[in-house]
């Protein structure tokens, strides 16, 4: 009996919030393995904000996805087959493997990891690619100092929660911008930032003025909206702004910016950045996310939901800030 | 008889558009010099936007001006009477000396000019601050490559057509954008950029593509409003835009930047400057433009008034857009 490979389809194009029409579940058979190839069973789904944006075909920084292929997005998974030499059978591993049970891949963007230094799942977050993005603009683009006020929003979310820690190792005030108390709970009780805002009560910019009483220095932007207007409103000479996500924006209209003269009054320096293009920092970066793991200095929360057709949900869930922690979904 | 010195001071802060209502003229005699001082009779006053900024009391990169005192401005003056030994009678200079017809200093923040190379008037603009600003803006912050292409806003102006004309040199398509088609055909036939967009000629964003078929790598920005929005939307991917003004926003309600996402689509880098905070290049930025201007490389065009009394209208003037070059007015 052949054996099948179930997989989800970028069925159609979303047009504003995404639904599950827009994906297809199917299975095929496998395909064989050519020299130089290797099988990966998946074991985990990443789930990412900027899986939206590839689903649509306006202009970004990345080509979109194509209609009828397998969804995009990051997993590790286990080596079953391999007619490849630097991969054997029992190797775990972590690329782009895509929204399916098994991938093919020549080794392309693939690293090994390993799972007695941390759990797998922790290589798709905290020591994968939301850590090192975390890590980037924290490092490259705000730099803060000592005693500096580094805000964070989406602060409860795979990338926001890294910021905040590595800022408060680096000896900074670490304030988060959380969707609800229980989030912004999390955020200074579990994670240990110094303070939380929850852009949810009604008091978005008092509350986030209270919060950092002496300015903000660095700005890691997540979310964009209202929330990148209130911190702006706070941000001191010279204050730094990595600009790593507007999910506000992804699902509809664009969403302004009300006061960019502050760029100038305050001059800020704005940056937009996408971590797969410096890859040159990854082995730096990894390398320190995966031993403060190992120490403990690190913490992180998990969401995982079972089933790869769970993965649409989990987006949509993703996308409507549904989610508490690094989204995953467990294929096998 | 007394000498008097007549001079214009802030009479009050303006609430929207400014009026010569903010402004009073008055004559005063001239206060003995103290040893350490000179006295400057100020030949030329120069007019600039960000005077707009410094009559308001909102927050802002800049102290206000006080209320009741002498406006505040940078002139070329002659030292006319010296109890410092660093500048005698006779010595050229320009400083921050403000709106009056003598102004006593000690030297701090005095450069002496040589009129022998350039113009005394070329210290007020190509070869002044505006220069200088021009000039930070683009190596510092654009830092264009020969062959990429450089947007200016207000590019008929002080700053504007120093840019662009920087930009030609170093081997860039230059493209202005400026109000009405007498600037727009100055800055093309006589300061030589590639192309010039007029943003009052209803296709604004239409005619910038038409202006930029390559896209923009490097924005200088003067205006911020529609005229950033429509630049933004031209923007490569990791282009720069050095932030050196927002007239648009000087008189009124804050200017909303439309698609803030494309800073992180495009991975750009956007950076808000004030050229008096790095003086540690302007000797270099000085010497680079008088040297320009004496070998006929860098042209520049002034708009020239006769009279102290003159002094509010000319700034009124500035901020409606209705000078033609850098707006000066001659005291003496």
């Amino acid at each position: 009996m052949t054996q099948m490979n179930r997989r989800i389809l970028l069925a159609s194009r979303p047009q504003g919030p995404i639904s599950s029409d827009n994906f297809k579940l199917e299975a095929a058979p496998l395909a064989p393995l050519a020299e130089g190839q290797f099988r990966v069973r998946n074991l985990y789904l990443s789930i990412d904000p900027y899986m939206r944006g590839r689903m649509s075909d306006a202009k970004s920084y990345a080509q979109p996805q194509a209609l009828g292929e397998v969804m995009l997005g990051g997993a590790v998974g286990e080596v079953v087959e391999s007619k490849h030499r630097g991969f054997a059978a029992g190797d775990k591993v972590t690329g782009m493997f895509g929204w399916q049970e098994y991938a093919i891949s020549d080794g392309a963007g693939v690293r090994k990891v390993d799972d007695s230094i941390v759990p797998l799942t922790a290589y798709l977050g905290v020591a994968g690619m939301p850590g090192v993005t975390a890590w980037y603009g924290l490092n490259k683009i705000i730099a803060p100092r000592a005693g500096q006020t580094v805000v964070v929003s989406a602060a409860s979310g795979a990338v926001g929660s890294v910021v905040g820690q590595l800022a408060k190792l680096a000896g900074c005030r670490a304030v988060g911008i959380a969707g609800g108390e229980r989030k912004c709970r999390y955020v200074v009780d579990e994670l240990g930032f110094d303070g939380c805002v929850d852009y949810k009560g009604g008091n978005l910019y008092r509350d986030l003025k209270a919060a950092t009483p002496d300015g903000v220095d660095g700005y890691f932007e997540n979310v964009g909206g209202e929330v990148l207007d209130a911190t702006l409103a706070r941000m001191n000479p010279f204050g730094r702004i990595a600009v790593c996500g507007m999910i506000a924006g992804y699902d509809g209209q664009p969403v302004p910016m009300k006061q960019p003269s502050i760029i100038l009054t305050m001059r800020l320096l704005v940056q937009g950045f996408i971590v797969t293009e410096h890859l040159d920092v990854w082995p730096e970066a990894l390398s320190t996310l995966a031993t403060l793991v190992a120490q403990k200095k690190l913490h992180y929360r998990e969401s995982i939901v079972e089933g790869l057709e769970q993965a649409p949900e989990a987006l949509m869930g993703l996308l409507q800030g549904k989610n508490f922690g690094k989204q995953i979904v467990k294929i096998a």
